[in-house]
């Protein structure tokens, strides 16, 4: 794939300088880049680097000095992460996916898959399933019982679509995630310790001796999944189907590698869930509320839109709209950095405290306040 | 699949009202339940929401006035979430597998499998392997030498069961989950840094400094995953096979999404260990135990039967049987509520110590102690 | 596979002693074993145990007293963990693969795969992929564009490789992971309010408020994941593609099942990083770096040779080469252990606190300091 300067300018809509019919073939780091490469250097911090590689032509900061940079031509990118989108999408090689249905594919008679798909080998697509135009489906997925998927989908090898999902348009799934499994979701015949020590908050009663009437009886997840447009799920992410409802995914959500979503979750618009987020069943997360890595939320509470969560904030209890936590258990960031100062120094502090109440007992010890009362009738 | 009221309700054991032939396709919420739906409104918090949807009938809590409710037919649910369990049991339309084994599966010769299974593509079956009657075993599973899986096991696409893996029956295993990973056990020819850090809790002696003698080496597991009856295992799980002795899971016990379980753990009977947690290696959890997402337990500690453990627990150290626990590192669940309480009041704390002691100072400075033993010698 | 004691001592490089033409057919812990078993006892501790079992040979502690315990013949481990490594490899009956390239597996022509090679059913190799001689390959992998294995590996089933990836001799992964997947990177055409959040470490400016401007837009990974010799992934593990330069993992590093590694992240060489383990994007890890179970790192820091971090810690900041950390934040391991001692007794101190306040309050009042000045001048 060779692309001249000047097509790449105008893809991205960039202005670019020089001698744009320069062709690459791919985009580098300054340093050691090759003569065919784009070197990206959208920050005068990475100018020094350009003279250490062979790059002709750079992706350069606005108003960048290009010529004196050495350069033959260059493109400036005023928004640099956003010209880096454009650029990387352009210069994707993609799955490598054959046009076509692979031979070796078992698609259900009834299944119907819009025109221009690519489906890969040992791909599995069950009975009823409805799948929109130019499919993008990689080798070893399967597609459970009359699940929708929407147009230009890209599915990574290995993903798990269960049955009854329901998934909008541009959806990208990375490889090895499950989309709708079953939900954890148990009962007991009779009320178990986990039951009485939530209501009781610690105490759990007679069953934890007894260990009588806690043999686990699943309730099965019906509901299925419905997921929004443009949303997209990171590798091994695990999805659980709602109970009755769906659980829910809004347009433009992103889920990170290995994020958890519990049964008849609802996460809203334009979230990003980092690495390792845990959402525990029936939690509703509002529009563009974004949680760094190895955040979790309890089952059953609110966090309302705008929320950003720093990496690993566990969420026990609701959040309202636009608030910024950390900590665990959550609390507004900057009321968590004071926490954090404040430990540090708990140690040294109790010490103090352990002293200044000796000292204060030395010298007015049981009888301090008759003396001091002595001492005061003095006046 | 269409069931009468009286249907639903004679499997489950309950009461019925009305025009109990009439048949539902479905279970849904009230609000826009179609007409064919079974409306569940368990609880008189739901009723308004059945004039707001076409249900002719529901389940409903005990004593409930379906007439007034406007309802046809109504079944009475006394303990809501078990009728939830045998209605959804009902109701599930399961993953569509055929009867019988697909001709793309790849089974040993050697392998024997019970009557009434079905087996789906392009399902690997490597030699020895013995499975109990009435397998359902979805598309791209993968079952390795000589393991044993009981009767009416339901295992979802993608799932990789290890060598030497032995399974009771009613097992449920989730999509993408891996059990009889090898162990991550490494040792280094010399004793390593992290070694002496355990030893001496922090200090890493000269190690850390020389770099030295660290090639990890592995220690490979032969000892397999035991695992009793009706034990569930959600989507993307991991559990390491043992070093010699098996890692064992108990009777009963489910594992939520991502669960991860080292080499030799033993975990109990009738346990739940929700979402994400991870037990480290040897560690040995008791009956009835029930953790919640993302909890953490260190590597050779022991948890005792009817633990309970709040979201994001870490457990360090041994928690006797019957405790309720929170917290990193857990402690009793209403000590980590004053702890968390008193972090809140903790920066305000520490200044209100050093104004204090500022006062004290001030007031009685160096020489309070003779000031206040001459006062003394007023009285 | 039956082997000799003598067979199994000079592998290992230990004496033996007694019958050593003895065969065994497998090892197990000393009680219940089986007469062909070579029991496992290199610390007194199990010897007792030999009597509760039919073991005949074992591998003992140095300078045990084999005859005194009854055996036939033994053998001595003065390091018992570095005796277990060759042990289990000798006796690890491996996957079962049978030796080619089974029938179904589906390889692009273009693929170059060295001599000795085992690959199972239903793999799936693309173009341009080079693989090393002796390629143990599980059933249902599937390895993307252009990527390239040294020798010797051995792929677990279900393992997803991605394009553009370089892998070094004796890799080793475990089923169910992920290497290559697309990095979480997106970015706003606007200036989004995690990026303002992170600015200003809490406040989102206008952002929260107007919920605009937070489509997000991928870009795109093309830089890959480059891997050293002899490095081992665990099971379910997900590893992002670099965005333009490779994501990398030094030579004999280990990574724990379900370990989660961002775009860009660089690991140094022999680290270990435990299960659960997530290091979002672009951080450095040094060498010889250990990371207990569920620790995390922050994007774009370093964390130097040697650390040693203990469960469940969570690493916000750089961490100086040599320290041995614990907590979120990560702190040194024996500060955290100092506030966990600290906070347990928090509550208790905040109450002293205020009586010591109230105490001091009501002795000195507002007036304390004039009285106390008083009785001073009556000296």
């Amino acid at each position: 794939m060779r692309h001249t300067v000047q097509e790449i300018a105008t893809a991205l809509g960039l202005q670019a300088a020089g001698a744009v019919s320069f062709e690459i073939t791919h985009a580098a780091e300054p340093v050691g880049a090759a003569s065919d490469a784009l070197a990206l250097a959208m920050n005068p911090d990475y100018a020094d680097g350009l003279a250490q590689g062979d790059a002709q032509v750079a992706m350069l900061w606005e108003g960048a000095d290009w010529q004196a940079l050495g350069l033959q031509a260059a493109i400036f990118a005023p928004r640099p992460r956003l010209a880096m989108s454009g650029l990387t999408q352009m210069l994707d090689a993609g799955l490598g996916l054959d046009a076509g249905i692979h031979a070796t594919a078992v698609i259900d008679p009834t299944a119907v898959i819009g025109g221009g798909a690519s489906i890969g080998p040992f791909v599995v697509i069950n009975a009823g399933v409805v799948i929109g135009t130019n499919a993008r489906i990689a080798s070893h997925v399967s597609i459970g019982l009359n699940s929708r998927i929407g147009n230009d989908c890209l599915i990574h090898p290995g993903v798990r679509i269960g049955s009854n999902i329901r998934i909008g348009d541009r959806f990208i799934a990375q490889a090895g995630g499950v989309i709708g499994a079953d939900g954890f979701s148990f009962v007991t015949p009779e009320k178990s310790g986990v039951e009485k020590a939530r209501e009781t908050l610690g105490d759990q009663g007679d069953v934890a001796n007894d260990g009588q009437g806690q043999a686990w009886t699943r309730i099965h997840s019906l509901g299925g999944v419905e997921i929004g447009d443009d949303v997209e799920t990171g590798g091994n992410v695990t999805i659980d189907s709602g109970t009755i409802r769906a659980t829910r995914i809004g347009r433009g959500t992103k889920l990170d590698n290995q994020v958890h979503l519990g049964h008849n979750v609802q996460v809203g618009e334009d979230c990003l869930l980092c690495g390792q987020v845990g959402i525990a069943g029936s939690t509703k997360i509002g529009n563009r509320v974004v949680m760094g890595g190895q955040c979790g939320a309890s089952d059953n509470i609110f966090i309302g839109d705008d929320v950003v969560a720093g990496g690993a904030t566990k969420v026990f209890t609701n959040v309202p709209a636009g608030r910024v936590i950390l900590g665990s258990p959550a609390v507004k960031m900057e009321t968590q950095m004071e926490i954090n100062k404040s430990l540090r120094r708990l140690p040294r502090a109790l010490k103090q405290l352990a002293e200044l109440k000796a000292e204060f007992k030395a010298n007015f010890g049981p009888d301090v306040q008759k003396s001091v009362s002595k001492s005061d009738e003095n006046t």
